[in-house]
C-alpha cells in the first residue's frame, strides 16, 4: 500500500526508460530510507541540471554553455563534422578519445513509419552551416538501422552540391566478438566491406 | 563528455539499486529532453515525498502520517501482527489484499558477517508491545535466507514467556512453477511440510 505522494513517485520513476514498477519501488525504497545522503543530494543535482543545462545553438549538444565546450574548443578540428542522430552517441564517441572535429546533433532519425519527417529534425541550418564554416569531411554517424540509413541517404542527398567529403563510420564485427555470435547481416556486411590487410 | 553538473547526476542516479553508469545515461538524456514533461515532476515529487513521508512510530511503515494507516485502520484486526524485514515486504504482502493485521517491521536482520547486531533492529520495543497491545499471534515473515532464519528464531526466543501463537508464512513451491525448474533445499523443503489433501 503505497499512498498518495509516495505512489505518485514510484508511478513517475517506473515510466523512466529501463524501469519498472519493481525497480522504482526497489529505487524509492532506498531513497526514503536515507533522505540526507540519497534524497537530498539527487533533489539538489536533478534541480542544478534543471536550471543549468543549455542546448548548444551550433550542434545541438547539452552542455553547461551555448555554443558548447566542442563548439569552442580551439583545439578542435571545425573542418570535420560528425552527424549523429542523439546527444548520447556524441558521448559515446566522446568517451572513445579519439575524434578531435566537432559535431551536428540531429535530435532523431527520418522515420515514416512514426511520423518523423525531416522537417522535425535538425536538419534546417545544416546545409547553411556546412557551406558557411567551409567544413571539408561529413562523417555520417547514424545508427546501422533501417531509419539511421534513411537518413544518411536524406543527409548526402541534402548536401550534394557542397564541396565537401562524406564518410561513414565503419560497420563491422565489433571488437572481441566471435564470429559464430554474430548475425548473418553483419556478417555478410564485414565480408563486403573487408579490407587490404 | 558529460560535463560539471551532468556528470554529478549521472553518477548519482547510477549509485541508485539496480542501476548502473549506462542506464543512469539514458535516464539522465530522457530527462533533459523533457524536462517540462519529466525532470520538472519528478524533482516535485521527489521534494513531496521528502516533507511528507514520515515513519511510523508503532510499526516502522513508511507513511504520510505516524502512527501510519495501517495502524489507525479500525476494521484491522489489532491481535494479529505480521513480522517483516522491510518496507517493501510490508508492500507485497498489501499487494495481495489478503492479510488484515497489524505488522511490525525490523528495519533488516540479524547478520553476524555484516555486524548487525540484533541491537541494530527495530526489536527494543517488540516484548513490550506484544505484551501491551494484547497480540495473540505473531506471524514471522522474515525471508527465506539464512539471515531471516536466524532473525525468525532469535525473535521466538525474545518473545518466549508472552502469551502469543507464533506462526511463519508457508515455505513451498511458488504458484506456476514447475518442479523441475525448482532447487533442491525448495523441494525437499515442501515435501517436509506436505499437508493433508
Amino acid at each position: 500500500m503505497e499512498l498518495g505522494s509516495l505512489a505518485g513517485l514510484i508511478k513517475n520513476i517506473s515510466k523512466l526508460p529501463g524501469l519498472g514498477p519493481r525497480s522504482a519501488r526497489r529505487i524509492v525504497l532506498h531513497l526514503i530510507k536515507n533522505p540526507d545522503t540519497t534524497m537530498m543530494p539527487l533533489i539538489e543535482m536533478l534541480n542544478q541540471v534543471r536550471t543549468e543545462i543549455k542546448i548548444c545553438e551550433k550542434c545541438g549538444n547539452v552542455d553547461i554553455n551555448s555554443p558548447c565546450h566542442i563548439c569552442t574548443n580551439s583545439l578542435r578540428d571545425k573542418h570535420t563534422m560528425c552527424i549523429v542522430e542523439d546527444v548520447g552517441d556524441l558521448w559515446a564517441i566522446e568517451r572513445g578519445d579519439f575524434y578531435k572535429g566537432i559535431y551536428h546533433i540531429l535530435g532523431g532519425t527520418i522515420s515514416a513509419l512514426d511520423g518523423r519527417t525531416p522537417e522535425k529534425l535538425n536538419l534546417h541550418s545544416l546545409k547553411d552551416k556546412v557551406e558557411k564554416e567551409k567544413i571539408k569531411e561529413v562523417i555520417i554517424a547514424t545508427n546501422a538501422t533501417l531509419e539511421g540509413q534513411t537518413t544518411a541517404v536524406y543527409i548526402v542527398d541534402l548536401l550534394k552540391g557542397s564541396n565537401v567529403k562524406f564518410t561513414r563510420i565503419a560497420h563491422g564485427i565489433p571488437m572481441g566478438a566471435e564470429l559464430d555470435y554474430m548475425d548473418e547481416g553483419t556478417l555478410t556486411l564485414a565480408l563486403k566491406m573487408r579490407q587490404d590487410f
